[in-house]
């Protein structure tokens, strides 16, 4: 059995308080190890605090951009190196160097389609709103949904039936399990119509999204008011045109 | 003065043979090292060596896409995870957690750059030909070249300021470097104009590129026929349509 790991140290996450977006996935870590942390930009001043880290004023590594965490005096950026970072301090990660490259590797796949989904309903700028890139959109996630959607969660389940252990890597639930429980989530909110399709061809999948869900502090950290719900501001984002039946 | 690695293994590489592409970073980091390698899809036979690894006939971790490496019985994938495997065993990394951490976010910033690059001349799918979606690559390459260039440069520059010695991370040249020299290399092919404006901002970052390209083995490496050219099948692509003076 695990052991109940706290850290020595309170973790600092500094994220966008209104939305799950990347920080979700680190959210998700904390809560599966029952760390000590606190959701800085959620608390009186937080956006602030985190704001001078985005403008250099700071001490530490400079973040590109948020989501980051502040462990000590060092401060760790990028989703999967917070995510690497965090890991073995609650043992969400196996110990041997090979199984840790793998899940790095898995992470950053899950990265790169993080990416395409956010890009499917923003494929000309980040910059611009959803309406000012309707039509680009429309285009881009026809393509995103026949093809690619298939391929990650083909991939994924792949990756599942050669582990053989339930687990994407190694023997028990790792950082990247989680992470694999988020995009399922997201894509079920995002595109039900596309993932009713999909669900079928990814039986282990979803028997992984299942029992995620169900682990005792993951079910309690959905049904409590620090799980910001998904909405029309995140990476997944619901917009029925780009989903047909 | 650091010592002349030699590892105990062979690395093998593969990637697509005719680009340059997002394996390039990693010949980098093994010609800088001086590593025992083989760039296996341009030998004979290769590239059917590739596929059956990408369909997942060979044992190890399955990976997404090339690039990936073979190291003795271990498959790694995810240039940035290949990147942060093979630097330890060369030297190219600190040892110190922290300086890993940052040389890993700052590698997945880069990573993100280069997706957005390659996006930009591609906005609708990967799957779709240049001309099939040039009317929404001008429409994204603009807002690109204006916005996110100049943000992902003035990062790295900061970086740079913020180091003092003259590379991304501590106090030696580590893969980071390796990749930032590669990306600003392969702006000024795709984007010569944007490049020309935006250099004279990033002192810090030209004087690295320069003084990557200056060291003997990557001059040599430059110079030699292992270096493919950048051409219009790689990331790094020059539709002069995309660049507008």
């Amino acid at each position: 059995m695990r052991p109940m790991t706290k850290p020595r140290t309170r973790v600092e996450l500094y994220y966008w308080p209104t939305i799950q977006g990347r920080g979700e996935f680190i959210r998700l870590l904390l809560e599966e190890a029952n760390a000590d942390y606190v959701d800085v930009a959620r608390t009186r001043g937080g956006m602030s605090a985190m704001m001078r880290y985005l403008e250099g004023k700071m001490p530490g590594a400079l973040p590109f951009a948020a989501p980051f965490v502040k462990v000590g005096g060092t401060v760790v950026s990028q989703t999967a190196t917070v995510l690497a970072f965090l890991a073995p301090r609650f043992r969400l990660v196996p110990r041997a160097e090979a199984l840790r490259a793998e899940a790095s590797q898995i992470q950053l796949t899950i990265a790169d389609f993080v990416g395409e989904i956010h890009d499917a309903h923003h494929p000309i700028a980040g910059s611009l709103y959803y309406e000012d890139q309707k039509k680009e959109a429309k285009r881009r996630a026809r393509i995103f949904v026949q093809e690619r959607v298939p391929r990650y969660l083909g991939w994924l389940e792949d990756v599942l039936e050669d582990n053989r252990s339930g687990w994407l890597v190694g023997k028990r639930l790792t950082y990247v399990d989680l992470s694999a429980f988020q995009v399922i989530a997201g894509l079920r909110y995002a595109f039900p119509n596309a993932m009713a399709r999909a669900g079928r061809k990814i039986p282990r999948l979803t028997g992984l999204h299942d029992r995620v869900a169900a682990r005792p502090r993951i079910a309690a950290y959905l049904r409590s008011k620090r799980r910001i719900p998904f909405n029309q501001q995140g990476i997944f984002r619901h917009y029925p045109e780009l989903d047909p039946r």
